[in-house]
């Protein structure tokens, strides 16, 4: 089952919006608000979420207080700032899916906590929690938003059902120096001149097509250096015979 | 060596902003603009991006082409949403940015290229890109934005200089049911009742922190079911032989 998001007193409507919209980008559908600001319901926060507003939004449930809103949860996450909080186990975004995964497997529900912005979560709400979410970034200059560090959190706990590698590149031989990206362009000019020069763009309303599909080609391949020179020699060679 | 950013003809001055300040959250600092449609420099993308601005944006190169963009990159990712090109390896960010780190350490000087809010990129740009990137989302729901996806770059070329889990959670004895969130409670109200009742959080003014901190502690620990049992039938002894 998927991990709820509560936001304590979220401030902006647009915020809560944008929350929905990155829980839903990651099939995140239950959300929690405890005291918003502004009440609820929110037109800026429906306005916001667009396409979430129905699925996340409208079955938003609030609550007076975070320990209202931690009703049927075994396990649940803080999320805040680096440093704030060490009595606790502190883990990356990672690390806290990697656990809720296998507590959902073990039929246990799973919160992750988002404070207010830009104040964050206050110690007697850390306190509720088990364990501490930090998303690690640049030290001098952790500006992360609401909706990123959702975003973050959907991100985490979707990863692992999706594959890594969909269609993995193919690899180059072990030792071999890969072509620059400039070298692979060359190479390309190389044969798409040379093609054009040869008639081969025919019907002409066909030949942009037919030229992407060629650039495509080259620059998907794993070519080494070694290769990139076989093919120039190659096309050389059959100008010289062939050609002009 | 970090990734450059390049971001292809983007629209809203706000959105440069909000992907220099995404970038820099994880220390990634070079940036490129293909055509910017409003000019450049830009105000408001200044304004967006508040400490960004001076890393990020006024250190940021500006190219009438991708093609002209990419001078000095060996390996170029195009980032574009699902499904829409499947003849270069596409990649989640993951894997693209695992083999980044790679290719990096060899020296190769790697790129990322985002496309025009909601048009995205076109074949023509993804044509000059190695390989795909495409977050993996919600298909009935992918609504990432710019610094968003931005976001997710950065955060997976930086997790592996990130420890996983920088202070590990103490394990619960294997095959030993956890206590729920809702058992640990009732334990910590019990706790602080008693301890309450019997003077222990003194001086008045310390109290709250004391409390805090005991909160604290009992949410944090690993405990089994059967250790709540035994909490609880400790703390109904001590009361029995020396309360009231």
């Amino acid at each position: 089952m998927e991990p709820v998001i509560i936001l304590v007193r979220p401030q902006m409507g647009e915020n809560i919006g944008a929350a929905a919209r990155a829980m839903l980008n990651f099939g995140l559908t239950e959300l929690r608000l405890v005291a918003p600001r502004d009440g609820w319901p929110n037109p800026r926060a429906i306005a916001m979420a667009s396409g979430a507003a129905s699925q996340v939004l409208d079955r938003a449930r609030v609550f007076g207080s975070l320990a209202g809103a931690l009703e049927g949860i075994d396990l649940a996450y803080a999320t805040t700032a680096r440093g704030r909080e060490l009595t606790k186990p502190v883990h990356t975004p990672a690390s806290a899916m990697a656990d809720a995964r296998a507590a959902s497997a073990e039929g246990r529900r799973v919160a992750v906590i988002f404070g207010p912005e830009r104040a964050g979560l206050e110690n007697d709400d850390v306190a509720r929690a088990n364990a501490i979410i930090t998303v690690p970034v640049n030290p001098d200059f952790p500006s992360l938003n609401l909706a990123q560090a959702v975003l973050l959190t959907g991100y985490e706990w979707g990863r692992e059902s999706l594959p890594a590698h969909p269609n993995p590149t193919a690899r180059r031989p072990p030792g071999e120096a890969p072509a620059s990206r400039i070298e692979i362009e060359k190479l390309a000019d190389h044969y798409e001149r040379q093609l054009d020069a040869s008639g081969f763009f025919f019907p002409a309303e066909k030949a942009p097509g037919m030229k992407l599909n060629l650039r495509n080609l080259w620059s998907r391949l794993p070519l080494t250096r070694g290769d990139v020179q076989t093919l120039h020699g190659a096309l050389r060679q059959l100008i010289r015979r062939h050609g002009n």
